[in-house]
């Protein structure tokens, strides 16, 4: 059996990467939420001085992974690989940001998942000897998912109690063979599980099943419990998801309940900000992670956390054409420090 | 620095893993083509018994993975991971045919170069310790693409002579620790490349200095020359985008016309098919090598190959808001025997 695999779907990292740097950017919106003191930059406009928001979207993931960089005077000739997708059709927010940066680049698709998807593979590339560093970064932007996922905003459609508001955000994460940590030190890689859900207003409940698989998944292949995590937190489910996930979990014999949050219900203050379940979109777990959480691990205040970031993996047209919402969720440990 | 980097871009893999299995299932057009005796199934209609294109697409992929996995008695639960992606938005076909598949899956958009992009990711993990057995597959469809990148069939627009004819086909390899070749040896992946190209008829041409760049890197940093390769198919160029990254190649010291060819000129007859350029999508290198150049290996009649995958980035919504397309290349060694 290859020397990482434990249990059935799990790795551990034999020489976990370390985090060197992380660099979020995110909306007005996401700015005046409750970890508005943890992103590096607010956006006024969430047009960024582009003349689409799609432009900007691409704008948002570059200059992230360039912010990341200059904090530890990286330039991209010392990257080994870049790992990147979004929400956008031929993920060209990602595309366009590698043609600048010059990084030799696997884009990805993993709708919401991205954020662990590209963090899972950026990690797997180094601790398997084929990189000394990697960048793995992901964005998304209420707008340009808006009219490309739902209606054109001057549409002004009305938005169900179950529905999440795509965060306006990119983050980017920087791993390196050598480094003060935190590091990751367990991967375990979601399958796609469906479970019927057909309403795209309702992608929580389309993912949770996914999550909770995942999760499950994870914590049988590892032995370890919810004893084990400081914070388990998944991207995103919302208020809807959450509930679903943290019962089939319970029903499998773990109760997480107690560790448990979401990237899209931490980002936004749900009772005053009108973004009705919470947020979503693979900019939200990878602000709240590359911004809120690293700076938590920085100043001590956690120690082994688990992030799964969950994707609905629909389109415009898989939709119309009746199939119902097929979700995946990849889940990688962070921990402060290894070895001991 | 990692110890399986040679030069800056390239890694040569220690225990390179094995292709245990290939599989191919092409449309009726590519079944009239010159490398019809190569492909598992045939197709007479391209829905495939489905009710949409893109359902039958999805079906395609999934069923060449199945059909790869019945040749050598494999059962889903026993590989690893599966890495695919298609041409689709949100890569519906490669999503809906791991729903069915239940393996981990990591989803990957590289246009028409994610052959060997998934190529070059399921090999790594396996020589990096993570995964015993993965699965790379890849499909496109005509009548899918052509609705969601250019026009309704229905409005049977006219195609300029640089256009190419998206490919439908889908191509599955599987890839183990332990086997007895070809293997996968050297993997140099791709950078995103623009030149500037505007018109999405002529993809070959945007695509060709991509080619060009990663073709370039490889030989510089394995000291290859084309003499030591008994074959080098991009995919897919066609005939314009072909001649343009010879010449460039040509202008940076290597000749590699004598060994060089395109999937795309492979796969149909162009004096005789009407497709123009050439052929292009996912399904075109994926047909191709798990077809034809598979079966070489295993009647000997190939010992070292590179393929190089090569893929437009642009979406439709990049192309309206006036951007050029990037392009981008992946190259992976492929030998009958290591180890000498």
């Amino acid at each position: 059996m290859a020397e990482k695999k434990i249990g059935l779907h799990t790795v551990k990292l034999k020489n976990p990467p370390s985090i060197l740097s992380t660099a979020t950017i995110v909306g007005p919106k996401e700015g005046q939420g409750p970890l508005k003191d943890y992103f590096d930059i607010i956006l006024e406009d969430d047009l960024f001085g582009e003349k689409s928001w799609e432009k900007a979207e691409s704008k948002m993931l570059r200059e992230a992974v360039r912010l990341a960089m200059n904090k530890i005077n990286l330039t991209p000739d010392k990257v080994d690989y870049f790992f990147a997708g979004d929400l956008l059709n031929q993920i060209i927010s990602s595309s366009f940001a590698a043609r600048e940066l010059g990084i030799p680049f696997f884009g990805l698709y993993g709708a919401c998942s991205t954020l662990t998807e590209s963090m899972s593979l950026a990690a797997m590339m180094i601790d398997g000897g084929f990189a000394d560093i990697t960048i793995a970064a992901t964005s998304s932007h209420f707008s340009s998912a808006e009219r490309q996922f739902r209606f054109p905003l001057e549409h002004g459609n009305q938005r169900p109690p179950t529905s999440q508001w795509t965060v306006t955000g990119a983050g980017a994460v920087i791993l390196g063979k050598e480094g003060n940590g935190p590091y990751v030190t367990y991967i375990t890689t979601g399958r796609v599980v469906d479970f019927g859900i057909t309403d795209a207003n309702n992608m929580g409940a389309a993912m949770a099943p996914a999550a909770a698989d995942t999760i499950l998944r994870h914590l049988k292949d590892t032995g370890f419990n919810a004893a084990d995590y400081d914070l388990i937190m998944t991207g995103d489910l919302a208020k809807i998801g959450m509930e679903i996930a943290v019962d089939i979990i319970k029903q499998n014999g773990y109760d997480i309940s107690s560790k448990f949050t979401d990237a899209g219900i931490e980002i936004f203050d749900l009772s005053t900000q009108d973004v009705h379940a919470g947020g979503s979109g693979c900019g939200c777990s990878a602000a709240v992670f590359a911004g809120y959480l690293y700076s938590q691990f920085m100043s001590g205040n956690l120690n082994r956390i688990m992030i799964v970031s969950t994707g609905a993996l629909l389109s415009p047209t898989s939709t119309q054409q009746g199939e119902s919402i097929p979700g995946i969720a990849h889940a990688i440990t962070i921990e402060r420090s290894v070895g001991i």
